[in-house]
């Protein structure tokens, strides 16, 4: 349709992807085996209680494009999270847009690391990025996609770039 | 009210002091400068694609309940998690209730470390725990609360043992 | 021989089981798929120019009792550190004592988790530890031991407790 | 001296700058507050008994960097790791050398990350890089030189590029 806004189709990939990331607002732009992106708008249920984004919904950012990358770069592979490292670095509030990549340090057969870095735009000067938080996760990926998800690797490819 | 179950009592209590975490159906039951605790039913909003306990979330409950004892800990001043590990040992899926506690492994003035650890029940033995994720939460505690975020401290003595 | 001291016989097997804690100094102790621990006094060649223990030493003896631990636990397979998390939390500093244990915390066939703490005494209350650091060391276990690295098999299993 | 080779400035300079490096022969090349860099070769001394570079090396390399080079970017305060994470992407082995390079995630105030990557090159592709690991260290920088390391600030003084 015409009038669906790229931000609405945005949602319903995430939707489709993600639930608890669609359920704090995520919107997940690009994926393919070499970069995952998308933006969070900060309302206040992403904040905690000083008004600041919640480190965790940060972390789950983190945890969430970082999976989806390791699953497409494993060939489609059921992956699992071992170990997530994140560090806050800025803060972001409610009204900021933050954005989110994650992008691989390592592929390995059975071990993956991938590094998601979420960051705000400095509204005085659009051009600078203020990194709000770094994050790795380390993956490991040579499972068996279980019956019963087999649903869910169809989803992804329908909305990967491969 | 008479009628009103502890649960829904915790439920009022965890959207008073953490909007991220009542969003995915967390419930907060003890809060103390040396402990945090409460339950996540595991719907499937907090599931990932594979339908396990998303890594993301596991992450989220660690980073907010460590945050808020080390919060208690320090004596109301504002608190900001600096760094977040969790290592996500064995999955949690659809239906189990799991189950999160936050202590604390280093109280320092300036610097605090809280250990979170979720697991679940065995159902055939209901008195063995199993380890879904440990997490550390590094923590720096000596700043001033804003003006703006007064309200919120006022929130967490309210729903605290002290 | 009837006078060689335990530290000694540590000092010795520590030179047999892992050549870059020997060489600052490290002393191991016990260990078995359950528990490694050891100890390791202060000198200057394991500080930093500030006059403390280095971080990175601490982190290397959590490298190093929870890589044995790890083989010990996977039945002497070829095991491998992929993920260190070290938190430092009180100085040590020359001429101080400094034990370290290794403990599992799961115990996977493929992942294992391994938390190390190392504390020191407080010489006016020695019955009370200070911790010093604690690390989480993530091991993937399910590797064949090389055939040119079997001798090293060997030699772990001459120092440890079966 | 014309005679002097580059490497044995290097072993001196990192004699003066950090006795556990210096023993495992690690050698710091350039140190300012943007970059610390320097390279191992990769002895016995510093393996575990797989014959491979012990983990525990590689995170006290990074815990050595960056502590300089958060020491430089602090303008030569007190500064203090609170946390290293270390991800060990491919092993490294007896006769491989081994580069490291230290730069800033973000330099605040109080808390500093600094990122720091170990590579070994490739003997047939000698332009490509092999990651061996990668770790993210955690800064407190905000702390006075106490009176008895004065001496330590003017001999990083003297190697740094300012």
């Amino acid at each position: 349709m015409e009038d669906q806004s790229s931000s609405s189709a945005a949602s319903s990939k995430t939707a489709d992807l993600d639930a608890p990331l669609h359920a704090i607002g995520f919107e997940i732009d690009e994926l393919s085996a070499h970069r995952v992106t998308g933006r969070l708008p900060v309302t206040l249920q992403c904040c905690q209680g000083f008004g600041f984004l919640h480190g965790g919904v940060s972390a789950m950012i983190a945890e969430g494009l970082a999976s989806i990358g390791a699953h497409l770069a494993s060939g489609f592979q059921r992956i699992a999270g071992i170990q997530l490292s994140t560090n806050h670095v800025r803060p972001a509030q409610f009204g900021d847009l933050v954005y989110a990549e994650a992008t691989p340090v390592s592929i390995g057969k059975t071990i993956q690391v991938w590094e998601v870095q979420l960051w705000k735009t400095d509204p005085s000067k659009p051009t600078d990025r203020i990194l709000v938080s770094s994050s790795r996760l380390t993956v490991i990926s040579n499972m068996p996609v279980p019956e019963h998800a087999k649903a869910n690797v169809l989803r992804v490819k329908k909305h990967a770039k491969l």
